[in-house]
């Protein structure tokens, strides 16, 4: 199997009146799957940052940005296995006293991810079937097709119910819908925040974005779904995993700036 | 078509430290359809009411519970047809700008119908579906298989909105996600309380209660659907129409009254 | 006293892909307060329109936007008393069994208001106070410090117990919550939705709109009440009244044209 | 300073249909601070128990709860300090950029607690109070005198924006309406779930429960609030911090055993 090689990145243009404190959480998780290289962040004017791992692993980086004008970018290039995600229709669920004791929590719920409210719904549409790997991709091709996918139709505040009440998102939105489905029926499921290249996939969207997808346990490990886009893509890296949203937020600033634009990349070096 | 003869009416035993102001929505609306005789009130302890319509035209009676315990009954007898209500698969939905000045109303929301919220839904569901009688009929097919009845799932604030995510609710619940469907469809439906009593029908219920349905207009007139039962009934007789539960309430006290206990009657005289 | 006299009008410009029925909630009611005179619409390709009372006896006028672009105005000039309106602090809250029925349905939840859900908000802030136009204008009071007035801070599904959360909205928002808050605790009161001038104010806001305010019954009438700004105003001139936005809307379509722009007058004649 | 010997544990008697795998978080945390002594587990019919740390440390207990009736009893004793938990006016709140990493996630939104939504009433009610231990007194004060202590007001799936809005709640609840205005501020604030005896204390409740408190970063520690008691108290146990109750439930089943009793103790020994 080879590999395919990726600049990633991302800027933000930020406004501020004032100097404002912040997180970024847009550096790839060092998981062995992806092998990142050459990263650097480009801030101007020049501030300081320091990096942490929350309680996920997920790299985060704190910095200040500065009152006015900043921009603050991140670029590394990652080298990924040229292959589309494992699928394993045979992979089994496991039952809730055999989940190993670090999974149990993905079976909660969680800010965006509400299997309590929707318990009812989520057992009158999938608890007939045979439980296992495609039991959740039901659940994915059903929420792929339930909701419309349109930018704007949602808030930050919007939770899985209500994304079940209006039939639109965006991928978050798809994200906390499939997770919250898979929770109820005691499926541990969670969020996953990244970038997606758009290799050898038919139809671009017209601008690159970061992507949330998400990770379901069966068997003995964490397999790849995106009631998204539904269908397995090559070069998923991960930024970060968490509950939900709420857990891996590309950028948490502890006040108020403008943010004038953000662009991300995420594309094969010498695609052609 | 013969007639039959009903014994309707319900008793409220209530407790209360105070006088309080209460509305009574009980008597049947006097439409032709049932013949009402024999009205009468039973107050203990004595007390004036008085009578009036509100805007729909319902008859409503006030008064005033007295301190301490209180009973309150009414009582008649109803003559109403031996037959089913009206189906009739070839009545069409009639056109927004067609509908007639007063039909308006109920195509718009209403404190516990939702059209607005669930547009998309309903728009997804039954919009590509052939308009007409059958359309409706669809409606409360799905109302009626989407949702489980249950007494005290639902509390007296519960939406069409809280309905749809709970999948839960009781006949007052399953009207209101019937009625928000078709109205955001713009087929005018309007919420109905009545009596139901229990004619010909196979699997009786443990206790009597009122009941809620809807009408739909359709043609030039109003269709009678009922989402929770799903089956033409005989002997339907109205209390009161209105956008919603907020619009016909059995029973409206300014004040905390305690309802030690109601009884409702709705059944045949010398049924056999 | 002397009277004023205004111009009145809006002008909506629309598009769509095919004609939209629609309704025009814009002209004033005719209570004899305003006197009405010159009253036309225009409208852009010319369409038929036809006029009828809503259930509050508010004018609405009935039209199909043709596809394309449409305009549609309205224009009137309106005579009203050279005074604000009347300020009573002796007037009584009516107990509930003393209210006339037709005022009755004013003490109950509706879309928007919901003074079931934010009973206890209100009895506990409010319970305490001397009944009667007093308590009324603290609520007035209150409202108008606790909201922050923010155009798009809310939209058109925002009811007041969303405007309780964010404490931010616009006037509709702030009526909204004046109205529940007088309802929990048995006080009649209405949504208005009309014409609003800048006679004799002095922050002059940047473009003219359409205006929400309240209604409140005490003693044996409707008392103006305007939590938005709270302080007594010449000119108001009523297109509607209701139980809420619900009810009065300025414009009503059975479908989804794009709202181009939309231009509202309600300035003085000769004003100087 | 002495010590106190308390009682601790609880006894919960269930009933399943089916084996429940189920996980139970009751004993106390080992933080030194209350020395733990004398643990046992006894579960009828006999069973087999595994304890885990989960994310934040707290000790849990997994178990498979037989089918028909169960009983789990879990018993300790601790010593705890005489003494209250410490009040210090002086400690600072913390700058954002100055927390620790691990403390930054008690900023963030998470199931129940809502900072985001009630953003704008922290900030309105607590903004402009100076900074420190005494502004998160004010908050628990506000906490404390605005919601209504009432059983049953709330359910398992009530947040701080319902508290909020029905004014009405339990301890959990209190606690979660307290950290979600504390991180409204950029404070951070966790949720607690312990014993709490009734030591010194006037009026006592009628049975023992768990209790919620909350605590907050200030300066370079974590304080207790409370609230629910707002007072300063002795003998508080800790059985588990997080960011709200999802994180820290007494017993979570996956499957619907049926409650028949739960009895908690937490008494001191030889009080007299």
């Amino acid at each position: 199997m080879g590999t395919r090689r990726l600049n990633l990145g991302c800027t933000f243009v930020q406004w501020s009146q004032i100097p404002v404190p912040a997180v970024f959480q847009v550096e790839p998780v060092l998981d062995g799957v992806a092998a990142i290289k050459d990263e650097e962040w480009l801030i101007e004017p020049a501030t300081q940052t320091r990096s942490y791992r929350d309680m996920y692993g997920n790299r985060c980086r704190r910095l200040m940005l500065p009152a006015g004008r900043s921009e603050v970018t991140y670029r590394a290039t990652a080298e990924v296995p040229d292959a589309t995600e494992e699928v394993d229709p045979e992979a089994p669920e496991i039952q809730p006293h055999e989940l190993p004791d670090d999974v149990l929590v993905y079976t909660l719920p969680s800010r965006f991810c509400l299997p309590d409210v929707l318990a009812n719904e989520a057992w009158s549409r999938f608890g007939g079937l045979q439980p296992g790997y495609g039991r959740v991709t039901a659940i994915c091709d059903y929420v792929n097709q339930y909701l419309t996918f349109q930018y704007g139709s949602t808030g930050p505040w919007s939770t899985a119910v209500d994304v079940h009440t209006s039939r639109y998102g965006v991928c978050r939105d798809f994200t906390h819908l499939g997770v919250t489905f898979c929770r109820a029926l005691n499926i541990p499921a969670r969020y996953v925040f990244g970038y997606l290249p758009e290799i050898e996939v038919e139809h671009r969207e017209a601008e690159m974005d970061f992507a949330a997808w998400m990770e379901v346990w069966l068997g003995n490990r964490w397999y790849t779904f995106d009631p998204r886009n539904n269908t397995p893509r090559k070069g998923r890296v991960l930024i970060g995993v968490g509950r939900d949203a709420a857990d891996v937020a590309m950028s948490t600033a502890f006040g108020a700036p403008w943010l004038e634009s953000m662009v991300v990349v995420a594309e094969e070096i010498d695609a052609g």
